[in-house]
């Protein structure tokens, strides 16, 4: 167990992209100056996984060489694995903030319920620690995300200083343009994956499928993640755990009044 | 792709025990008197898989021998897959209603979020289809679900005609008992894992940890999914793909204006 200054802050950060990947690496460097830092994700790319969890499955974690001071372990497991293990196997307290990201693609409308990165601050979120994904709408391998230190510092600072609810963590998304115009804090917009699979044949003659699709907007309100992201401006979601859709209970019971 | 007849009510069913498991086996047999039923479930096992799909592997799908005029297509994929693939490569036409289930083991409160169970139904309130998650609060392997089969069977028959909101799906939580008092309309309640990890030594001296723990709940509200099934309802969830805290858009706009 790693032994913590109680009078630092904590941060606890991981992702989905695999420890090696380039946006967690600038995601430490950006929260470095907040306090001390400690990354536990998974040895490998997690892309997709939602909020999976590792049950019938032994996992593994290993301490990696310290970096710039930065204590790092990779695991075996998904992001939402990784913070179980932090919380359990790593840290001797909780953590004062968890960050995951920065995801290399957005994770904006419903893409949050595919994302690994929003699984780790959701299950922050589950714990009552203020948590909070970080994504990059843009897919540029060679990206530099030095443009995103100062409000990346600035939302997790605010966000440390301040606390969340209980239940709520934040989804956090870049534009895809170096200079953002500001933050909108804005709700999920409605979309949907327009998808086919491409069949293919293997060597053995065989037929397999690969996934892929079109993201669609449907959605023309102004008050969204999608339109803040498209017009130039950082947009910051809250996101509850309460999945009950509250405004449909009454239509329902009325559905089923006379079962 | 499967030719159906459009006279016809086209019932989509998969789950997350895998194609072979006793939950589905009985949730087929309770459909088949409402419509068509197709499956399209996983090869295996896949609890705790959450919302996960599968984006850096090709996926493949077999027609498996028809069971009493069941057709039957077992997949290398997620719950959320299958429902892609039914949708995309195998049903000629968007299926009248999407069942998931049914699954051993609650899906009530917080769990919805890692249940592979509930991202199927999930998935089809993505695509706007009348999608309705079934799970059991027992965990007895010999169980003998026929007790759900009459409530199973009416709580599907109103969503076919009635339908539901768009991006709604229903979480339908068994009691653990055989007869269940009734229905129950509420919400998600409030609950946490208590976790920790059993830490065992492999045959190569090395650490491995198992994910273990156990639900609190601590809800005392009665309008929850908890207290419905320990007084022995049925408890239905209205789901939502809208994971904003709107209550809390003001808070955060609040917290970050200065930003």
């Amino acid at each position: 167990m790693l032994l913590t200054n109680t009078m630092e802050k904590l941060i606890l950060v991981s992702n989905d992209d695999g420890i090696d990947a380039p946006g967690i690496r600038f995601l430490i460097s950006f929260l470095q100056p907040l306090g001390k830092v400690v990354v536990v994700a998974p040895s490998t790319g997690m892309s997709g996984m939602g909020h999976a969890v590792t049950i019938s499955l032994p996992l593994r974690f290993k301490k990696l060489p310290t970096e710039n001071g930065v204590e790092r372990y990779s695991t075996s497991g998904t992001p939402a694995d990784c913070i179980k293990l932090a919380m359990n196997q790593i840290l001797d307290r909780k953590p004062d903030l968890i960050v995951s990201g920065i995801n290399h693609g957005s994770n904006h409308s419903i893409n949050i319920l595919y994302s690994g990165t929003m699984a780790a601050a959701i299950e922050g979120a589950m714990q009552n620690i203020p948590s909070i994904g970080f994504s990059m709408f843009n897919y540029d391998t060679n990206l530099d995300f030095s443009f995103a230190e100062k409000s990346v510092q600035e939302i997790c600072k605010a966000t440390m200083e301040k606390g969340l609810p209980d239940g709520t963590c934040l989804n956090v998304n870049f534009p895809d343009n170096t200079y953002p115009k500001g933050i909108k804090v804005c709700r999920q917009s409605i979309g949907y994956w327009n998808e086919g699979f491409e069949k293919r044949i293997d060597v053995h003659e065989k037929p397999y499928y690969w996934l892929k699709g079109d993201f669609i907007i449907l959605d023309k309100d102004e008050n969204t993640d999608d339109f803040a992201l498209r017009n130039g401006f950082i947009s910051v979601v809250p996101v509850t755990i309460d999945l009950t859709a509250h405004k449909h209970i009454e239509t329902i019971k009325q559905q089923l009044n006379s079962l």
